[in-house]
C-alpha cells in the first residue's frame, strides 16, 4: 500500500491557541502538523482529552500537545485549555489539516450558461454544468462534475462535492455542505391512475429548499414537492444514503443517520434525531426533540420529546420491555404448557 | 432565502379545459399561471378537489380556478369538470408548469462515439458521454453528465436526468424516466470460491431491460443479469435508492417505494406493490397484485393478491394481531406469573 | 424491444479448456460464442452443471457444450471437466464474453492535473477529472466521468466505473473494482455542539484504504475516518447501496450484501458475511466468520463464528424459535385467557 498524502502545514501551539480563542500552558513554540487519537498520536500530533477519565491514556500517549479541560494534568506537554475540548479540537483539525479547497474561478472545461451569475470568489470546478439563471454565491465551491439545473440558487460559502446534482429551482442557503452524489430536487414519487389503469406521474412543480448550515451525506436524495417546498431546516445534518420524500419539512438542527428514510409530507419539529435505517411512514407530525431509534419505523404522529423504537414503533421503555420478552418467548410457551398440563387442559391444535 | 424561480406561462381556463379534453363552467378567460393545494393557492393558481369531502376547504380557498367532479359547487370560480380530478390535475400541472426541457441536438461538450446513432430530435446535454453503437431514439433527452456505455439502446421520448449511468448492452424502451444518479446494468453480486478460498466474481454477461413507461428514482440501482435479462416491466414505477438484484423480473405496473430492495432472481407478477424499505430475499415468485408492507422482509413465494408485513413476513392480518400482542408482552408475562403463583409453580430459572 | 448487442468472439472448446487449465472430452473443434443457463442455452452456448442433481436439466438442454464434474454424463456433447464447475464457468464467461474495456491512454476530454502520474498502460476515459498528485497504476481503467480528488492513489489493474468519486488521499490497492456511483472518502458523520447548541462538523483528516481485490457495488459509500483509516480488507466484496461509516475496519474476504450499513468504528474480522439490509450499530467487534442474517441489526460485540438474526440481534437458533412463537402470539394469549377463566382470574385491564 502506498504511503498517506504528505506535507500538511505545521502550526505553533501558541498560534493554534490564539486562533481557537483559548489559553495555553507550556511550550507554545512546539509545532504540530497532524491530529490523532491519543493511542495513535506521534510527537507532532495534537490530541484531546474530554475528562479525567482518560488520564491514563493521556499519560501513555506520545501526543506532542493536547487540548484538555482546565486543571487536567497534561504531563508536562503543551496544553490548550478548553471547557469544550471536543469543539475546540474539531476547530483545531480544520486549522492543522485543512480540507482540499480549489481556488476561485470557473474552470475552462466547465459548462456555465451565460445567464448564470457566479460570484467572482466562487469556484466552479472541472466539467461542472451550470444551467440558465443559476446563482452561485460568494466563496462557494463546486467540485468537479457538479450539475446544477436552471433557476437554482446556491448561497455563500457552500461546498458541493463532485457529482452532486441540483435540480431546477432548488434553493440552497449559506454554508451548506453536500457530499458527493447528493441529488436535490428529483421528482417526487406521486402517481394517479390513468384511464387504462396504468400509473401516470403527477408533475412536481414545487421545489427543494435547503436552509443555512445544512450538511447532507453521500448519495442521499431529497425529492422536490408536488407544490410548495420540501424543506430541510437550518443546521440539520443528514448522513449518507438518506431519503427525504416530497413535501417533507425537517425542522432546525435535525440529525438523520445513514440509510434513514421518510415518506412524503412528514413534518419534523426542531432537533429531531433519527438513527440509522429508521423510517417515517409519511403524512405525520414528529414533535420537537423526538428520538427515533435505529431501525425504528414510525407510523402516525409522535409527541415532542418522545423516544421510540421498533417496527411499528413503541415508546422506548415499552419496546425494550417487549423485546426482552421476545427473546424468551419459547420459555414462555413452555410455562404456559406446564400450566395447561397441571390443569388438564389440552394444548391447542394450532 | 432567495425567491422562487419566476415566469411561468399562463393559460386561459378555456384553453386548459380544451387541452385536457374536459368541459368547463364559468369564466373561461381567467388565466392561471400556477398550481397549488387549496390551502396555499393564490388568485392565479389552479387547484383541485376530489370530492364533496373537501367542500369546506374549497370554500375557504383563494384558488382562482379548480378541477372538480361534475355537480360539485365551485363557489362561482371557473371550474373544469372531471370524473377523475386527480388525473386531469396531474396533466394540468404539466401544461401550466412544464418541466425543464432542453432543445434537440448534441451539446458541443458531449463526447459521443462516431458509431452512436442519436436521433436528430433527441437532446444530448453538456458533458454527456455516449459510447460506441449506442442508439438514442426520437425526442429523448439526456440531461448533463449522463454516461451511456457501448451497445446500449434508448427508445423514444425518454428522459435521463443528470449523472444517470447506463452500462453496456442495456435496453431501454420508450417514455422511460430515470432520475439523477440511477445506475442501470452494474455487475450483479455473484461470486464463487477460487482455489485459495477467496471470492472470484462471476462475470455478468446478461443485460438490463427497461420496458416502456418505466420510471426510476434518484440513485436507484438495477444490476445486470448473469445471463438472460434483469427486466422491469412496462409501466412500473420505482422510487429512490431502490436496489434490484441480478436476474430479477418485475412485471407490469409495479410500485416499488424508496429504499426497498430485492435480491437476485426474484420474479414479481403484475401490479405488485412494495412499500418503503421492504425486501425480497430472492429466488422466489411474488404473485400478481401482492402487497408488501413497509419494512416487510419476504422469504419464499407469495400467492397472488396476498398482503404481507413483518420480518420475516406474515399474512397481513396475522402480523397485525401478533404485533398487537407484542406490545403487551410484559403484561402477558405477569399474567402467566400470577397463574403460576396461584398454582404453586416455580418461575423458571431462565 | 431492440435486439441484444451482437458479435461476441467465438472460441473452440479445446482452446477454452486449455485456457482454463482443464481437460475436455468430445469435439474440441465446436465453437461457443455465448454462455447461458441450461434452460436458455442455444447450440453455441456454453453451460455448466455442478452435480448429478441437474442431470435431467442437462439432458433436456440445447447447450452446445458444458463444464461438468468428471464422470458426469454430458450426453455426447463436448464437455470441459472440472472439480469446481462454478469457478471454471465464471472464468469461461470472462473469456467468451469479455467485458467492455477501453484502450490505454488519457481521453482528450479528460481533465488531468499535470502533477498526476497516470501509467502509460492505464486508461482514463472521457470527461474524467483527476486531481493533483494522483497516481493511477498500470492497467487500471477509469470509465467516463470518474472524479479523483488530489493525493489519491489507485493501484494496478483496477476498474473504476462511470461516475465513481474518490475523495482526497484515498488509497486503493490492486485489482479493485468499483461499480458506477461509488463514493470513497466522503466526510464522516461526526459532530460536536457549538456554543449556541448547533452542530459543528468534526473535520475528518483520516482517509479510506481499499485493499487489493476489493469490489464495491453501485452507489455504495465509504466514509473517511476522523483520523487513521477506514479500511476494507483484501478480497472483500460489497454490494450496491452499502454504507460503511467512518473508522470502520472490515477484515479480509467479507461479503456485505445490498443496502447493509455499518455505523462508525465497527471492526469486522475475517470472512464476515452481512446479508441484505442488515446493520451494525458501530463501536463493536464482529469476530471472524460471523454471519449476520438479512435485516438483522447488531448491537455490541459478536463472538467469532456466531450466526445472528433479528432486531436487536439474537443468536440464530434463539431468533428462529422466538419468531416462530411470535407468529402464534394471538393463540398464546387465548391459552392464557382460558387458564385464567378456569382459575377464576380476572383478565387484566390492560
Amino acid at each position: 500500500m502506498p504511503s498517506p498524502p504528505s506535507r500538511r502545514p505545521s502550526l505553533r501551539v501558541a498560534e493554534l491557541a490564539e486562533r481557537l480563542g483559548c489559553a495555553f500552558e507550556g511550550d507554545g513554540e512546539l509545532r504540530v502538523d497532524g491530529v490523532a487519537s491519543l493511542a495513535d498520536a506521534r510527537e507532532n500530533d495534537l490530541g484531546f482529552v474530554r475528562s479525567e477519565k482518560l488520564a491514563e491514556e493521556l499519560a501513555a500517549s506520545r501526543a506532542g500537545a493536547v487540548i484538555a479541560p482546565p486543571g487536567l494534568d497534561a504531563g508536562g506537554r503543551p496544553v490548550i485549555r478548553s471547557h469544550n475540548p471536543g469543539l475546540h479540537f474539531a476547530r483545531a483539525v480544520a486549522l492543522v489539516s485543512p480540507p482540499v479547497r480549489p481556488g476561485p474561478g470557473v474552470h475552462a472545461s466547465a459548462q456555465v450558461d451565460p445567464s448564470a451569475e457566479v460570484d467572482a470568489t466562487a469556484s466552479v470546478g472541472p466539467l461542472c454544468s451550470v444551467g440558465a439563471r443559476v446563482r452561485v454565491g460568494s466563496g462557494s465551491v463546486l467540485h468537479p462534475q457538479v450539475t446544477v439545473y436552471p433557476d437554482a440558487e446556491i448561497g455563500a460559502d457552500c461546498t458541493l462535492h463532485a457529482r452532486v446534482v441540483v435540480r431546477e429551482g432548488t434553493c440552497i442557503g449559506d454554508r451548506v455542505v453536500l457530499q458527493p452524489g447528493v441529488v436535490l430536487g428529483g421528482d417526487g414519487f406521486g402517481y394517479v391512475f390513468d384511464e387504462d389503469g396504468g400509473w401516470e406521474h403527477i408533475p412536481h412543480s414545487g421545489r427543494v429548499v435547503i436552509e443555512d448550515d445544512v450538511e447532507i451525506g453521500a448519495n442521499s436524495t431529497v425529492d422536490r414537492s408536488m407544490f410548495g417546498d420540501t424543506r430541510i431546516g437550518r443546521g440539520s445534518k443528514l448522513d449518507n444514503l438518506v431519503m427525504v420524500g416530497h413535501n417533507c419539512e425537517i425542522g432546525e438542527h435535525a440529525v438523520i443517520a445513514a440509510q434513514a428514510g421518510m415518506a412524503g409530507s412528514a413534518r419534523l419539529g426542531r432537533r429531531v434525531v433519527m438513527m440509522g435505517q429508521s423510517a417515517l411512514a409519511g403524512h405525520q407530525e414528529i414533535g420537537d426533540g423526538v428520538f427515533v431509534g435505529a431501525r425504528a419505523a414510525v407510523r402516525g404522529d409522535v409527541a415532542p420529546g418522545t423516544r421510540v423504537w421498533g417496527t411499528p414503533h413503541l415508546e422506548e421503555g415499552r419496546w425494550f420491555r417487549s423485546i426482552a420478552v421476545f427473546a424468551k418467548l419459547p420459555q414462555l410457551v413452555k410455562r404456559v404448557r406446564a400450566i395447561e398440563k397441571k390443569l388438564g387442559l389440552r394444548p391447542p391444535r394450532d
